[in-house]
């Protein structure tokens, strides 16, 4: 697999300091079925990381440089806490964020990448937020921002999945999967602020 | 508008007994920004609501009987603690739930409808659950199974905005709204289950 990101980067995918998440992998299955995930959106979405493998800078730039960047309330938790830029950690954060779109499409939904979508969540909340980097930004991501944003990001897919020529009854079951698995995701990603006793709403 | 449901059936939109939401109208205001949903997406909507009018049973009736009732691990929250069925639970939420198709197209995004979003996540947590029907099903639904099946409510949509024959980029108009209504309101349930102590995640 492509490795866009490296320890170098804060990237830690299956290293021995990620947590086991508190979700089990019975609970991962249920949830699967919850949001309609089948094996066939596996496969769909191993077509998709290839499709997407050389263009995941095009699109965390169209997400971060276009669409947050322009969204005051989204952009500050990128920046210092007086506003200012943080180069470092966006360079350090976008890297990561290309590695998991590759991610997401490739890697076998297994514990160890429930254990990294625990330390994704982790990193959004105070628990973990700027540590990986080592900045003063805001302290967390509220949930809701997550939650809503994903919307853009599952919106905004479909013309990079069409890049290649794909059918466009391919391309509708990449992008299913791929918004499938973005909507697993955030309810993963919601255990941590739910069961966490501060509200980071 | 239509009507489908009333305070018989336990629906109490703009009743005096509805709590007022601890989120904020700007707090909503900077949550449809993140979104991405705009004025543009309350017409299509409107649209919707009018094509969807006279579907909202068909509609429910895919998802409950013929999705969730599958599903046992989403079917039991409308069910008895034993497992049986609770026929006048079901009729009533199912009412409230085609209501609820109506309300998300048709109804105004104001401080009434904030308000319904907070009731409306109060029943799915152990505040509220089961108390507006009198009936002993699950204290709760996770949240996470609400995030993971919206997936759901949002794929299944589009045959029924197709059904009157509106144009295909019509129906993608409609379908975008809808699909972003949906992520701006499980963004907003979310308020209850993090802001409580307990952990029905």
């Amino acid at each position: 697999m492509k490795q866009i990101a490296g320890k170098q980067d804060g990237y830690t995918y299956g290293d021995e300091s990620v947590e086991v998440s508190p979700v089990t992998m019975d609970e991962l299955e249920r949830l699967k079925v919850s949001v309609g995930f089948t094996d066939e959106d596996r496969q769909w979405l191993k077509a998709a990381g290839e499709v997407l493998a050389d263009q995941v800078k095009a699109i965390v730039t169209r997400w971060r440089s276009e669409i947050i960047a322009s969204i005051p309330h989204l952009a500050r938790h990128s920046r210092s806490l007086k506003g200012d830029k943080l180069p470092g950690y966006l360079a350090q954060s976008n890297l990561r964020f290309e590695q998991w779109i590759l991610d997401t499409c490739l890697r076998e939904y297994d514990q160890e990448w429930l254990n990294y979508q625990h330390e994704i969540a982790l990193r959004h909340t105070s628990a973990k937020k700027n540590r990986t980097d080592g900045v003063e930004s805001t302290a967390f991501v509220p949930y809701r921002d997550i939650a809503a944003f994903t919307a853009v990001l599952v919106e905004t897919m479909k013309p990079y999945l069409a890049a290649k020529g794909h059918s466009e009854i391919e391309v509708e079951a990449m992008h299913r999967a791929w918004g499938r698995s973005l909507q697993l995701q955030i309810a993963l990603w919601a255990q941590v602020y739910i069961a966490s006793p501060g509200n980071e709403w």
